[in-house]
């Protein structure tokens, strides 16, 4: 069996999210169905992360095992056949060992917010639309508070019980916050994020940033550790997942 | 009867075009609904062009006629009621003899393209993806044929009945050819086009850059005067209305 590594780019928008799931059109399903047909046998692949319906990628991390190798135009062939809103930015062989979730190292993950009152018709499929003034030396002074190794319960999605088995500690970082005119970008950086965990760090950063709760506020919602305090996640188009970093190098085809 | 003018900028992806058409929706019926709420009387509206399923607009202009005025925070209520994907830029009062399709006096059009074998996943809704090479020296030699007063009935989608009873003449004053990487983009400003005139000319100059037809020929199909020698249109997804130009200026609300 041959070990591939792709990397996949995708608008989330009209998606269900990653994972399959019934009823409804996932990038995962649609990605294998496009494999299989090309590789002529049933493919399953992996992904590094699970994105949410509406949720992007510019560099999600897939891996998947075959029988057969060395297809000729492979990448091509793979594109020609994917809808225009999933596109494979790259394959390659990989190790046997590689495998895109329990490899990977670090993500990056980027969540884009725009401001003013009347939104922009091209922009709200990718980011989300904030008609609420934002303070920014708040949303920064905030967002350092997330920097480091915190039990990151409060900011979890998840079946209680589910989360109360698992390792909740995670590491994040770089968090920066940067604007350009009306539009702030969050830019997470970490050896691995929780289940909405960006998207509920954001949330609670955007009440920050209105004046609704205090960067004073942020450790007792961690001391919680459940997500009873914690304030709504940002919406989903705004996120994208942009880099999963691996240790060394792998073959290229 | 108050006379108002709109300037109306929406993504078309997922709309059947300006005009009111039977069982779809159409940018001008969404317009309407939302108008005729606030305004509590059925209003209609008049765009300056009636842009095709999948055209968008940064400057699409419209203009109405309501019995009421002087609402309060009407540009704000507006766009709150509007989908994401069509919003209000401006609102004013206007000259009762102002007609958004009559009174206008030029117009500019943008198409885009992109080249490359993979496309982008995020751009492909706002531009054409090219997969063939484009020669952008002929793409600019082309361009400029068409550049100055021509009869387009070459470059004019409709009935052949109706269109020989129409004036087929117009100016095109700039069409410019600019690259930016793998983006192209072909401006055009004139004093009016033609049903799909962009998008033919548009898909012309594309198999003149793809050189399956030379600048040579572009005098012959102009000669033919009807579109049986014409290549296909380029795509929708690529053409932008920008601007509407109109003589004066109009009292600001």
């Amino acid at each position: 069996m041959i070990t591939y590594k792709l990397i996949v780019a995708y608008d989330g928008t009209h998606y269900s999210g990653w994972q399959i799931q019934k009823n409804s059109i996932s990038i995962q399903a649609t990605i294998e169905k496009v494999l299989s047909k090309i590789f002529k046998e049933p493919i399953t692949i992996t992904g590094a992360g699970r994105t949410d319906a509406g949720v992007h990628a510019v560099g999600q991390v897939a891996h998947f095992k075959a029988i057969k190798k060395n297809y000729k135009n492979l990448h091509k062939s793979i594109n020609a056949l994917l809808p225009p809103a999933i596109k494979v930015v790259s394959i390659e062989t990989a190790d046997p060992l590689f495998h895109a979730r329990y490899s990977a190292i670090g993500k990056e993950y980027h969540y884009y917010i725009h401001t003013g009152s009347s939104g922009d018709p091209f922009t709200y499929p990718y980011s989300y639309h904030c008609k609420a003034p934002l303070d920014l030396v708040q949303l920064q002074k905030g967002a350092q508070q997330f920097i480091g190794t915190h039990d990151f319960s409060s900011f979890a999605n998840g079946a209680p019980l589910k989360l109360a088995t698992k390792n909740l500690i995670r590491t994040i970082s770089k968090l920066e916050v940067l604007q350009n005119g009306n539009k702030i970008s969050l830019k997470f950086e970490g050896d691995g994020f929780l289940h909405k965990m960006v998207r509920n760090i954001t949330g609670t950063l955007l009440e920050v940033a209105k004046g609704k709760i205090s960067c004073d506020d942020i450790i007792p919602i961690f001391a919680f550790k459940n997500r009873s305090k914690t304030p709504a996640p940002a919406p989903p188009q705004g996120l994208f997942l942009m880099k999963v970093f691996y240790p060394g190098e792998i073959q290229s085809l």
